[in-house]
């Protein structure tokens, strides 16, 4: 089954919400077993609300409207779906009744409720209101024959609870058991079109499970994707290709769905029962800040220096003053002091030492804007390896952070 | 003039992304004087891609397409433009040489670029590539008659770079006449409901400029917008009323638009000639991270210390063991020993320290989560203040990390 997704706000089109409801709806529709071709959104008026819903009601089986729902002249999907579908709307008593409760409960028994309330009392007729526990504005279904809308409001508590208790079993119903299981894998370490070569005969043959690759944010991830009638079905569907990568990736694939880099990290590093700590140049703390997101990291993480300056690198990571002298404070020779020093300090399994040119000052030729040595001193020896990172100064720091987040995770 | 904006990738139809360049793209469309109307979201799917296309070029005069210019067989966006105008596609040599450059700085000269990738060097005929600094997929403008069509790639910076850069100004001169024009004033140390009573008066009185408050990420914001014939009369409609709000919030008040209070602690650290160091326990590295993303902070920032740790606190900071055995690592006496130990062993003009339980672990009756203490040593007199912040474990960090930048900007 089609499903079409319209949300409807002067304040989406503005730029001054950011629609979060949309990523909910799109995730439960899917996981629904329907099939969401389109999202729409369109500001607080008649005639081009009028227009996209006739447009989705054409081409989609369940439409889906979000907001519009409240007390205010503005708030116009009951005035839309009347229109569209030629039915008169009507005032429903109990309705009134419960949204007068509802005031009431809230500010007392003599509380005047404001008179435009009432507007959400009114249904397009043959509409099936849909209970709202947490507020004012009750939703509804309306259906067409073969077609379905369901109508929402836009505040996200509200949306969400009479999403799961109401919408959803009628969905599922409606789409004959058929759901769809979705698992992301997260890499690091490898481009998205490097991966894209390594796995191209998996994309190629493709089908159920679907595959599709995105980036985001230094983290290239990889969705599998499955219909089936069941969630143990998709499970079973996905699982042996899931296997299949996971044996030809496993230098990159860290950990799956909402798991982070630093997740994947702390796992390891708790699990060994080893340590880190951290000498951080041009990151200035960010790979500290990272680790530390994650609870229980005082257990492996001991402690970080944000060595900014050439004075804090030989006083407290011990890094030789003729080194930075002869070298630079950008160069293997003092990552891999940074790395070593820190690791003695701390008495740590690892030591972490990142130093580079963040720009946009501080580059030269030798030396471009970018330039990033990460040196990990692990309990045998010492590795350093140099980068040439692009961006801004806060994408090069982000990309040095999860590369050298990458390089302690492969040595756990 | 009447813009659409849509939306182009799979994953957001699946929901695992919220689409945060719409709400950007939106505020900055209407900053231009352009009208948006519509907004769609369509997978990764040459036929809908195409239908929605041809519907918006129906109704729109400018169409911004975001996403779907990756390297991979998925990205559409260039065949669907191809389709839907009829014009054929086209390799563009000078594209291929910057792509292939981008891979060479990035990996080296003997660094052999997935082949996929030359994809993003071909667009319809008739199209003017828009330069990506900072990825490998570059935009384009296509002018068909009096309408346009403005492709960006998906990855936040990268288009938001792009937008700034290469497309604002372009359509500004296309939209010729009425403009808005905004300011934001950027408020620390203050709720928003505190700072709603602070300027009630203005609220109510409020016309042209129009004054919109709005909490984000732990800073307070209120949105100045004129609409004007130009940009300079937005100014002088602007002027008077952030005149008065100055004089009236100057202790909260620390910058505007897209300042952020780490730029404004290192603007008033650099004009003084004094220098900051840092004692970081629950916040992890974060005020470190923030303070050096602004270029240039090497002049002031002279380094940190991420003493997570109780040993990493006596070692380097100095923090007397009884101190700690007393009254324990969060602490009054802890966070004061700290900020005057990290004064001390750097030799800066500030030290900043910051100790506290982020959760959600580690509490008790007498020190639940979210207590942190935040410790400022200065060239005067040391002082630490309490606080109780609520949230997520990240929450509690960023607003501590927020308060102690805040505490530090107010003493220089």
């Amino acid at each position: 089954m089609k499903a079409e997704l319209i949300s409807i706000g002067t304040e989406l089109l503005l730029g001054e919400v950011i629609d979060t409801n949309a990523a909910f709806l799109a995730a439960r529709l899917a996981h629904c077993g329907l099939n969401l071709y389109y999202k729409s959104v369109v500001g607080d008026n008649l005639k081009r609300g009028s227009e996209i819903l006739k447009t989705a009601l054409l081409r989609s089986d369940v439409v889906v409207i979000n907001g519009g729902l409240g007390p205010t002249a503005d708030d116009l999907t009951r005035e839309i779906v009347s229109k569209v579908t030629d039915r008169r709307l009507v005032g429903d008593p109990a309705l009134a009744r419960e949204i007068k409760a509802w005031f009431q409960k809230r500010h007392g028994a003599a509380y005047k409720m404001p008179a435009n309330n009432l507007r959400q009392a009114v249904l397009p007729q043959g509409a099936r209101p849909i209970r709202n526990t947490q507020g004012t504005a009750p939703g509804f279904f309306l259906e067409l024959g073969a077609k379905l809308i369901v109508a929402l409001p836009g505040v996200p508590g509200e949306m969400k609870t009479m999403f799961t208790e109401s919408v959803e079993p009628h969905l599922k119903s409606l789409a004959g058991g058929q759901i769809l299981v979705s698992r992301n894998l997260n890499f690091a370490g490898i481009g998205e079109s490097s991966l894209e070569e390594k796995l191209s005969d998996l994309l190629a043959a493709q089908a159920n499970p679907s595959l599709a690759l995105y980036a985001s944010r230094g983290a290239v991830r990889l969705r599998l994707t499955a219909k089936a009638q069941s969630e143990k079905e998709g499970w079973r569907l996905i699982a042996p290709w899931e296997k299949r990568i996971r044996e030809r990736c496993a230098a990159y694939l860290y950990g799956t769905d909402e798991e982070t880099l630093e997740q994947a990290v702390g796992l390891k590093l708790s699990k060994a029962g080893l340590t880190v700590s951290l000498a951080e140049s041009c990151t200035g703390g960010l790979i500290g800040h990272r680790l530390t997101n994650i609870p229980g990291s005082s257990n492996y993480f001991l402690r970080g220096y944000v060595a900014y300056s050439n004075e804090a690198k030989i006083d407290d990571l011990k890094v030789p003053r003729e080194t930075l002298a002869e070298y630079g404070a950008v160069s293997e020779q003092t990552a891999r002091a940074m790395a070593k020093g820190v690791q003695s300090r701390a008495a740590s399994d690892f030591g972490l030492a990142v130093t580079g040119i963040a720009g946009p000052g501080g580059a030269s030729a030798a030396k471009p804007v970018g330039l990033v040595y990460i040196g990990l001193a692990s309990p045998g020896d010492t590795i350093v390896v140099r980068h040439n990172f692009s961006g801004s100064r806060e994408q090069i720091k982000e990309r040095a952070a999860q590369t050298a987040l990458y390089c302690l995770w492969r040595a756990i």
